[in-house]
């Protein structure tokens, strides 16, 4: 997905682009392609869920999810997710209703007291960095932005991160205390990493003895294609290298039963899960287990979760197909334009041009189609080649996703032309 | 409610309270008093939220409440709890299953970022501490001690913490950037501070441009009586004598509604609530508004909340007063020995003769019943006098917090005797 510098304005008529964009605008569209949310047809799927639990408000062991307490979060729904998120059940906290939350307080907490292995709390440490595969998702730098934790931009490869860079930066440097993966249809480009990436990850050596993986397996069920992607066992392979502490893994039900109303997860080592709770336990008496109750008794099992994530592909995947189909249909032969081709998760990347990109969604939004900023999927909201776009694709109406497109389209096509 | 230093013991006959003390360890009891949780029969009342909301998802507004965002939380809900919290509409933030947690969150916060007023992070100061009132709660303290907060005691009176120890250290001491209050039926000993307490707490000089008051009002609603106790406006006083960003007010509906799945306030200024939401902006995208909307439903109106916290008043009342009526039948007469008869709230406190609470505790847990440990009303665990311990009659049936309380008063008459 490299960016040709050859002048592809050439192959474009300005004067008709210019007409093709002015019919987009007198359209005064109100569209909006800019965060992965789902749509209502994807909430209608799990809304049988908020007449649950009802009268059967006790857990298998008995336990009345009414009450306080249960720290770690219901033993059946931590085992309905444990081989999807592949986190032994035992070490698998269920918790609640954000992953974001869950990442945001586990480096608060790492801030404030240390972590398993640690000589010092993160804040007594003289800078504190991780590093951000780019592009990557906008929240968890902008999670590293507020706590003053500095990003250092490494570049994302179709096998994740580029091992070679992180493997030097890592092994040498011990203010890298971390580093961001999306293992799996990762946002935004819908890479999955390779079981060598994963295994790189978990063995390589590190400078700073408290460094920690954060592996946000958001989209861990997420397929859109009949084939269930896997990605390696980061735990196992962390434990087998010698290094059992240094995976974080995070997923939650967001976008699988109810963007608001989901359950978050983390999984990690004994040690990191003794820590997290011990020092969760401060925080609060304990998550809302009637909402697990909820999520056990409407996905019931493995196969009911399958069956679940199948009726959101058959909605979301012909959004996806339209997005390629026009983009192929209308950039296909445009040199310097590429995109993402997702097996799964909720994004596609455009890669523009160098230079045009903030152009675009410049032009998009002035026609009626919100696009996420120019930037956004890199650290501090710079993309120094003004290059990439996201596209969420999934909340609108498939109709609203073609119209929005070939809008798209319109605004690459008027501002390649018009360079 | 000051101890006696009076022989008592010499009013107890050992032998007698011995052979009672015996015959109590024979039953093999099994009875827990020690924590502030909600009968099942209590619980049972808020069991039909368990079917809300159903098909019925919209807010008022239309906001689908399934899908992510809207990060103050439901305007419905806040409405409703506004008269009764004493916080303006705009000015409350309807959150997660847990008022701790918005109070740990809202330290945290302030230890990562400067307050509104504040010169820097908490954690670039040299120390920080905050007045413990004391007896208090064993929660605040264990936050303050998790998070590196000095504690600072400062004794309790019928009208809430005293003043006059209050505003000397507050006007003099820049390192006590705080205060914990729980302003109506104090835990433990159900103190109701008086409306000159708050004018004094709103008003006072302090040397911390960003001290603050954390006015745990936990038991905003929770009536023993017909009487609706209720205390002055602290944010109201507060914002008169020039301090609007002083109180941070917190509530929730754990013990109204669910105790593990209600939902929690948080009210402060408009500077405050804005510093506040967009620091957690950073950390999730919203609370579970499904469940704000279960709550509206279900309690309707402020009519509503009053009639099903009468009806949690009917359960939990006669359990108060089988408390009271045994400690005055059975030590009514013995000195150095008092106790609270809270008007509202979940606990009610024992005062004992020095040096006797570890010993009646220790007697009790022998005898099958879980007190809370003598010394946790008190920061870091430890009371001087060793002389409060504080009963929780809630969770058990009346007949077991009966047969508990005769089990307790047999544990002092021993523990007097015996001295």
């Amino acid at each position: 997905m490299t960016s040709s510098t050859a002048d592809v304005g050439a192959q474009l008529d300005l004067d008709a682009a210019r007409a093709a964009y002015d019919e987009l605008r007198a359209h005064g569209l109100s569209l909006d392609l800019t965060r992965g949310k789902p749509s209502s047809a994807q909430l209608d799927l799990a809304t049988p869920m908020l007449s649950l639990p009802g009268e059967h408000y006790r857990a298998a062991d008995g336990t009345d999810t009414r009450n306080y307490q249960g720290m770690q979060g219901l033993p059946e729904l931590r085992g309905l997710f444990s081989p999807f998120l592949r986190v032994p059940v035992e070490q698998l906290i269920a918790f609640g209703n954000s992953s974001l939350e869950l990442m945001h307080d586990t480096l608060v907490h790492a801030l404030l007291s240390p972590l398993p292995g640690a000589d010092r709390r993160w804040v007594d440490e003289e800078r504190v960095r991780f590093l951000a595969p780019t592009p990557g998702y906008d929240r968890h730098f902008a999670l590293c932005e507020r706590l003053g934790i500095e990003l250092v931009q490494v570049p994302m490869t179709a096998d994740g991160p580029d091992m070679d860079v992180v493997e030097e930066i890592v092994a040498v440097d011990p203010s890298v205390k971390g580093i961001w993966c999306v293992p799996k249809y990762s946002n935004p480009d819908g890479a999955v990493y390779s079981d060598d990436t994963t295994r790189r990850l978990a063995s390589m050596p590190a400078a700073a003895p408290d460094f920690r993986i954060f592996w946000d397996n958001a989209y861990a069920v997420h397929h859109l294609t009949e084939h269930e992607v896997e990605i390696a066992d980061v735990l196992a392979l962390a434990a087998d290298a010698g290094h059992p502490d240094r995976p974080f893994v995070f997923g939650s039900t967001s976008k699988i039963t109810l963007a608001g109303a989901g359950v978050a997860f983390l999984g990690a080592s004994p040690a990191n899960v003794q820590w997290w709770l011990a020092l969760t336990a401060k925080r609060t008496i304990g998550p809302d287990k009637t909402n697990h109750l909820r999520h056990v008794m409407f996905l019931r099992d493995a196969d009911g979760l399958r069956e679940h994530m199948r009726r959101h592909r058959e909605l979301i995947a012909p959004k996806f197909a339209a997005v390629n189909r026009i983009l192929t249909e209308r950039l296909g032969s445009v040199s310097g334009v590429h995109w993402s081709r997702p097996a799964g998760g909720y994004f596609v990347t455009l890669i523009v041009p160098d230079g045009t990109a903030t152009e675009v969604v410049r032009l998009a939004g002035e026609a009626g189609i919100a696009l996420t900023p120019a930037g956004a999927t890199h650290p501090y909201g710079t993309d120094p080649e003004d290059r990439t776009i996201r596209l969420a694709p999934t909340f609108p109406e498939l109709a609203e996703v073609e119209r929005a497109m070939y809008g798209v389209t319109d605004c690459v096509r008027l501002a390649l032309a018009a360079r």
